[in-house]
């Protein structure tokens, strides 16, 4: 099955938007088998765009599209498959219907533009989109499927994963399946140099990657079904975990938000934060997964220093020891415990700016962690970059957390 | 001036890499007047990048590649442009000299494969790579001229930035200069009725787009000089400025965060905010920006009920009203003022998962302002997603602030 993607839009050709949908896609089709050959970006320009339709229902099974069907006069993705097809488009009642309905309920009036929204061509079925106004369309043509799909990328996701995966997945006759390991702490090179024996195979294939979450691991299988597919990652899986017993943090689509919330829900242990140098971006992560409420208290953000002796540090200890000192810390740690009524407190400092600060350099953070008897803390140095330095020093509680947790249940 | 880029690498479709390569080309073109048209991501493979060139010379006057350039078999640039051109390709020997030399300082061994980076055809020459081995060609025919650019992003950009750049300001004849209004609250459909007029205009042309912060409005015009671009913009933007007064909260680059630290910082604000259903993401956006200490006290991320409680809401408007109320949130607000010792107070609540609490659905949100004295709240019904809803509770936030020192001011 050869794909192509299309991504419309003038605002990627002056590099206004980056073009992220294509890339989630792309990381999506070699688990259906799908190979995916071209990747196009093109502006809000009817002959252009036909064009490259035309080119691509030539040469390719299943074309995605993306972007262009908003409702002003430059989204015209829908016009141009109509004209590319020689159909032509018509208002389908039902989904008017459904588009002045979601005006209504949001009490909006709704603007005549958007009635272009639900228009349709005879050869395609609409495709749902219950987070926005444009609905997708699904096409089949003698030898192609064109998915046309709303530019905005929670949109086209919610659309792919509820929708049209499900469609491809029924024909798919053989698949890719990826396992990725996700590691803490450990350098590139050295987990290089650890796995290298398993890195020259070519099916299942081993790559090492690095992302905003640390390195990982990727072992890759092709095989009729995901189940043969599996029996040939398995072994090597094996051996890898072996090999990095300890660093594993997660698996596959796991965040680190997530790991941490299933450790703490299944010890049964609630949490409390005081952030400083992190600036809320701790609590935000956590708060981005579902379910976080069962047991996140919630976070005090100090970002000035008279906060942090509201949050229960004492004058002098801030006098003599300094906000960013590992005195400090750990009893922000215990303060963030009987602040939030949780069973473990977490606290933070640090300097995520560029200035030196109480003579310590930028990007030196402390971390500590508290269920009330024992308490730990580590300090670290990070390269400079304020939103680096953050991002960094959350990945690097969620990592103290996790052991702290594996630690004090070992007793 | 038309021309297109093309990017390389097999990593491109399988999901791996995002493009950020032609993101940043693309960015740069306008200012030098060069029309992108077309932007195509394409696997390591002889026969279809080929095709690809054999098509971009005969549409495109100027042509951008990169990738492909590195030292393996799977790099093929090379001697997919010498084939698409009928050119032979041969070893230069200072180039070589060079590039032995490059692996001498390193006092690492020249692998014999990386011999293939010092090829070249004869309507070829040279662009130095500074920071790697791979050098990248400039390439002249008849109508098109061809840069090859090495895939590491930091290569492109110091390659473009130092040697290909200048030379194409030179042969520009005519720029484009860009000025974009960003536009709080109003929906992208009421903004196109309210600008309508304008947006039939070629020179400057008027386009209305949707990014995570909002709706923008681009003004973008050609001329031979930025002074004359500019004076093209001036009476356009003039315009959009009046029809939206009191919709536009910043332009170009600025971010919201950006323009509520210079508003707090000029008025002499500081802020104290109380939290729950945005998690600690209104702390996160405002510690992202250098300087936020300024006027930026802290967060308390109450996402327990009990916090709230601590947050110095009474028991009994929390169980009259709920938590999710205006009554609540206008509390919250009040608090936050008292316990950051802030001038300005906000609050926040609401339903970010996607289950009905306390009769109300999701995507209610609560936002309460206060400076002690005069005190605004509003009540917003968003469309589900945990993710869309904080984001946009965060812009939200931002807006009701800007809107209560405009008001304030006023006074």
């Amino acid at each position: 099955m050869k794909a192509e993607i299309i991504s419309i839009g003038t605002e990627l050709l002056l590099g206004e938007t980056v073009d992220t949908n294509s890339n989630f896609l792309a990381s999506q089709l070699p688990e259906i088998g799908i190979d995916l050959l071209w990747i196009t970006q093109i502006g809000d320009n009817t002959e252009r765009i036909i064009s490259i339709f035309k080119k691509a229902i030539n040469r390719s099974d299943i074309i995605f599209v993306t972007g262009g069907l908003g409702p002003t006069e430059d989204d015209i993705t829908r016009e141009s498959l109509a004209k590319t097809l020689k159909e032509k488009l018509s208002i389908d009642s039902y989904q008017e219907k459904k588009l002045r309905n979601f005006f209504v309920f949001r009490n909006r009036t709704f603007p005549i533009k958007n009635i272009k929204q639900a228009a349709i061509i005879p050869s395609a079925k609409f495709l749902n989109n219950p987070v926005g106004t444009a609905p997708g369309w699904w096409v089949k043509t003698k030898n192609t499927q064109i998915f046309l799909m709303p530019g905005p990328p929670s949109e086209m996701q919610k659309m792919w994963n509820e929708q049209i995966k499900k469609r491809l997945l029924k024909g798919s006759t053989s698949i890719l399946v990826k396992k990725i390991i996700k590691i803490s702490t450990l350098g590139e090179s050295t987990i290089n140099e650890m796995v290298e024996p398993l890195l020259n195979g070519k099916n299942p294939s081993v790559g090492i990657y690095v992302k905003k979450d640390g390195v990982s691991l990727r072992i890759a299988a092709k095989a009729k079904t995901k189940k043969e597919a599996l029996k040939l990652i398995k072994p090597v899986e094996k051996k890898i975990k072996t090999i990095l017993s300890g660093y594993i943090w997660g698996e596959d689509s796991q965040n680190f938000a997530d790991v941490i919330q299933m450790m703490m829900i299944k010890e049964k242990f609630s949490l409390g934060i005081i952030e400083s140098v992190t600036g809320g971006s701790i609590a935000n992560e956590i708060t981005n997964i579902n379910g976080s409420s069962k047991y996140f208290h919630g976070s005090l953000v100090a970002y000035h220093q008279d906060t942090k002796i509201f949050a229960g540090v004492k004058k002098n200890i801030i006098k003599k020891q300094g906000t960013i000192s590992k005195i400090t810390t750990e009893a922000l740690a215990k303060n963030a415990l009987k602040i939030f009524n949780s069973s473990l407190g977490l606290g933070i400092t640090g300097i995520a700016g560029n200035k030196i600060t109480e003579e310590q350099q930028p990007g030196t953070i402390f971390i500590a962690i508290t269920n009330g008897q024992k308490t730990m803390c580590k300090e670290y140095h990070l390269p400079s970059g304020r939103n680096q330095i953050k991002n960094r020093a959350v990945f690097l509680s969620f990592t103290l957390i996790r052991e702290f947790i594996n630690e004090i249940k070992k007793k």
